[in-house]
């Protein structure tokens, strides 16, 4: 198993879990909590891959991300129901899979021998857009569409970086390092210190 | 013509006429409502299409699709002018058309060489996902994220059914049947004893 | 460079530019504004790609798309902090953009093989999808499903047009003209005088 497929299914299982925190204030059913879970954990990553015309989907390809992102979210509904939600990590868990998705869909667009900007904006895409899809679904306004707070800014600030030192002869595997600590520090220091990018 | 196809296009004619008398009630034009009726009657399928790069997709291979639903449409627009719109109707084809694209989405699943949760899980996206972007599309909360009635678990109940009872050696055509009858009895069961999943 | 190909940037141009001038009044940060500019602008054509299975996808294939939406976004931005937004500008190329798209959308549906009812229905999803995503990622009901005014019918209206007078054997530069300016014709008449199709 690569590196790279070990960050996939690490991503995609933290999304799950944090996304069934989020999705424990909603009032959904049990079914309804597995599909937020699911749409969010593979959302980024289908579009990358629908748009990259990259066959099969991951999660197509190797079904094992389905089994992991609902045993993810059984677990954390099990441990909802006894402890406390944990609302830190909520936040720590979102932050992260943003950062993993991010690097992940830039080095699985530079294997598919696309670089610079597409790249770059298919790390935001597969960072982002499950997220959105999700906060469409629950008719809530997409967080990248809400300003105030660094999201897609930070994917799209790692994801430079990341190519940046790449580009500067930079090992891969650090480069990616960094790239996943920059995207989720910014992301986590917005939310401490409600850094923001100016409003229009 | 398969039975397959059949399913297939009574599914999308059935949809379109469920989805008219939906549309009805939200202050459309005729453009409006056609619109409503492809994205619900293709939409579940094309999703699932895309998902599979199962190209052309069903209705670009065979525009007679778009014709069905343009027909079905317009003569349930003729029919709801001069008599009183069938509230019954409404929530029978929707159960209807719920239960033949689950059972068909498995099918063309399965022919693409795929199955168990895969082939689940797509059953579930081209049963219900027509009828959550013609929700989104009009600001609605999707049904599945609303909770308190069957509608995506009746689709994996009855997807699940027919899977096992091919997997035990039954015929395809009377598992088929039997999955069919499954996901609309529970999703009339839901609607008129008020069944649904706890909710969280 | 095609006249396709210089229709297609121009029309992508428009649709930044325009998006930018709606988005303004929606209070979103820099990164905001700029993911409305690039959905809005490659979401039909992105459709329309997918569904035909052409790939690379326009912006994939050709990264200046991108580079020109970036850049038309970036000059309005900074227009409007000097000048008053210019409300005309904005309809003006709301229109143009729908107009452009929508013919576009035709010929590349006719390039791919298909006509009638396909290219026709290409050409509304090429024009209007767009601004759909737009609208669905802000939590607005979008226009096609407002009524009251022509949007997908005047794309409809011209995407037909244009089929039917190079099937009548006009020549395809003259027809693809006319079919431009009677969609944005349409619009804009729809826009001055409140011209609708009667709701249900």
């Amino acid at each position: 198993m690569t590196i790279l497929r070990i960050m996939e299914i690490s991503g995609v299982s933290i999304a799950a879990i944090s996304s069934v925190l989020i999705a424990g204030r909603k009032n959904l059913d049990l079914m309804g909590v597995m599909v937020i879970a699911i749409v969010t954990s593979v959302g980024g990553g289908t579009i990358r891959d629908l748009l990259l015309n990259r066959h099969p989907i991951f999660w197509v390809e190797n079904p094992i991300f389905l089994y992991v992102i609902i045993l993810s979210a059984l677990l954390t509904l099990i441990y909802v129901r006894i402890w406390p939600p944990p609302q830190k990590l909520l936040l720590t868990g979102d932050g992260l899979s943003l950062a993993v998705f991010t690097i992940v869909g830039v080095q699985i667009t530079e294997q598919a021998g696309h670089g610079g900007i597409l790249a770059a904006m298919m790390g935001v895409v597969t960072g982002c857009a499950g997220g959105i899809i999700r906060d469409v679904m629950t008719n809530e306004i997409p967080l990248v569409m809400r300003g105030g707070r660094l999201y897609a800014t930070a994917a799209l600030v790692g994801a430079t970086l990341y190519l940046g030192l790449q580009a500067a002869g930079m090992d891969s595997h650090i480069a990616s390092g960094l790239g996943i600590v920059t995207v989720g520090g910014l992301r986590f220091a917005a939310i401490i210190w409600g850094i923001g990018l100016p409003l229009f």
